[in-house]
């Protein structure tokens, strides 16, 4: 893995991040594609909506399905059949926001499936074995990612296990395969840098933000985006975690993030949720039934390119999966040209006016 | 409208018919596309899997979305982006086989609708008048199904009720756009002549079998089919409505059909179920979770060129709506191969081979 920065203005920084499957292009958004795909769509597809990476969880894939499966399918790549990079997820978020009865050790959590009920036990060890079979372009160690709210206590002491757990991932990691540490500490900057300061030790290949966009407000998450991100390492790539919003995103640029993912594009697009240049779209509102303009004019995505917003809407009212899979194609390629619009205003030091631009249209 | 027949082979027929959006090769299979869409494929698609024509339904479109919407937009092809031909049905059977208290008269239907209960009508002037402002390729009259079983009294009185709706729809076609008549008569294949008879009166640019694939055997609708199928005008396309799967198609074809229509390619692909050159696959079978073959190794469709068994079988059980797009391509593609082998066994003087692989294929 290398990264080069070639572009900084202010903190924000344009770089190429060159991967076992491909380069990509940073500040980057990647979509998710939990069990091995984005939902609805082919690769072709993400492709044409100038995706460069996805990412995928270990946590879903070891449940469903078999990990033997994809292992004789000679890896993720392969049983998916998309040949650029994925990062994989270590399990941790998953483990803590999607199972039941979990019982946490200094070994690891074990949890009741949600599939079928059994007990499954996963370790920083096992999530990073499953990770290094999966053949991920990038793995995250595995981590607890502490809750909103918690006490100060209650996050030192999340945080510490998460520490013990990136040296266990660290070691775990008998591959030559990127590994990145996830900074935890919940919403205390002193807990965060902590945290940071002990993971530098394990000169990981990149930096996470982790434990963020998980029920607090803006204003705190910013907060610690503010006195953490500069402090990251210069040199190499820094992801934030499961965010999000056009507004969230090019703040977290504007103070050095590198790296995003977020469900938002796709599951808000299979709900009829569209993001378009002049802010969001509800497909299913009245308005639109007769509205034969596509979603967004400035678009030059398939969808856009080839249907109306009466036609789209048409289809989501008669239940027709050809509906979220066109808002799908539509969101997904309006982060990627969101992504594209914020390195070009690194690029040409206007990324102040695009966050103004943003902000005007996107109030949420 | 021009239909040429090109070659024949005892009583089946090779064909081009030439419609205002293109050309048709026949024997013909339409892929259904009721609301105005074929669920989940984007029209990219239908013609990557070579369908040239297909067929959507006055009757769901009359329901939703307006009328008025689908006129504003120029007609049906404008308003869901498809250039080649379209049949639209003329709503007959669905107002039998889909709503509820339904009232029949002798100037039309009056039934509840099934999206919001409110009191519709529809008579053959105005299914013909929607078809017109649709702008389908081929039209077709307003017909009472006769349901199966239907003792002869029934099929009788049905039969001419469908005779004096033809001919009210033969007056409402004040357009030069293409009208079919239908051949009603339940079972009985002396009411199929009478029928027949009484349409040729009104010389229809091509004649429609309706009232088969009810419920019936196949062998009394074969029975049918070989009695009154020679008996259609020799230069007018034939069209067989709602069937089928393969083995019934390639007998009607031998018997001298050169249109179908059918739900099953598409509706089983989102049930998992597969046509292979070997026969049916259902892909929710145990034995193909990691079988990472393609769905046919025969197959040049999208799906089998990209995807396996193992990854298919897998979206499916993660939900994933790629999974019924993905089925949906190759079942598609499946028919519309398997209509251009009967074409070229009809070239070629080899049909009776091609029927004995298909009966050995398809036991059902």
């Amino acid at each position: 893995m290398k990264f080069n920065i070639t572009k900084k203005s202010g903190n924000a920084r344009i770089g190429k991040l060159n991967l076992k499957h491909g380069i990509i292009d940073t500040p980057s958004f990647m979509t998710v594609g939990t069990y091995g795909s984005v939902k609805s769509l082919t690769n072709n597809e993400l492709l044409d909506c100038n995706a460069q990476i996805i990412l995928c969880n270990a946590y879903h894939l070891m449940l469903r399905p078999d990990q033997k499966i994809i292992e004789k399918a000679g890896g993720l790549h392969k049983f998916m059949n998309w040949n650029k990079p994925i990062l994989t997820d270590s399990g941790g978020y998953q483990v803590f926001s999607l199972s039941s009865q979990t019982k946490v050790s200094r070994d690891g959590v074990e949890f009741k499936s949600p599939l079928n009920g059994s007990k499954v036990f996963l370790s920083p060890e096992k999530s990073i074995e499953i990770q290094i079979n999966l053949g991920s372009d990038i793995m995250m160690i595995f981590d607890e990612c502490t809750p909103y709210p918690a006490n100060k206590e209650q996050a030192k002491k999340s945080m510490e296990l998460s520490l013990y757990w990136a040296e266990l991932s660290h070691k775990a990691n008998t591959s030559s395969m990127p590994l990145f540490g996830i900074v935890q500490g919940g919403m205390y900057s002193d807990l965060r840098e902590t945290s940071l300061k002990e993971l530098l030790k394990f000169n990981f290949d990149g930096y996470a933000l982790g434990g963020l966009s998980v029920g607090e407000p803006s204003a705190l998450r910013n907060d610690i985006l503010q006195k953490i991100t500069h402090k990251l390492p210069k040199d190499k790539p820094r992801y934030l975690m499961g965010v999000g919003k056009p507004k969230d995103i090019i703040y977290a640029v504007s103070q050095g993030i590198d790296m995003f993912d977020c469900v938002i594009p796709t599951r808000n697009a299979r709900n009829g949720q569209l993001f378009t240049s002049s802010g969001i779209l509800n497909i299913r509102n009245k308005q639109y039934e007769s509205d034969l303009t596509p979603i967004d004019e400035n678009c030059s995505c398939f969808t856009c390119k080839n249907y109306s917003r009466a036609y789209i809407r048409h289809l989501d009212k008669c239940n027709d999966i050809l509906a979220g899979r066109l808002m799908s194609i539509h969101n997904v390629y309006f982060y990627q040209e969101f992504m594209r619009k914020i390195r070009f205003a690194i690029e040409s030091n206007t990324l102040d006016d695009l966050i103004k631009n943003v902000e005007h249209n996107y109030i949420e």
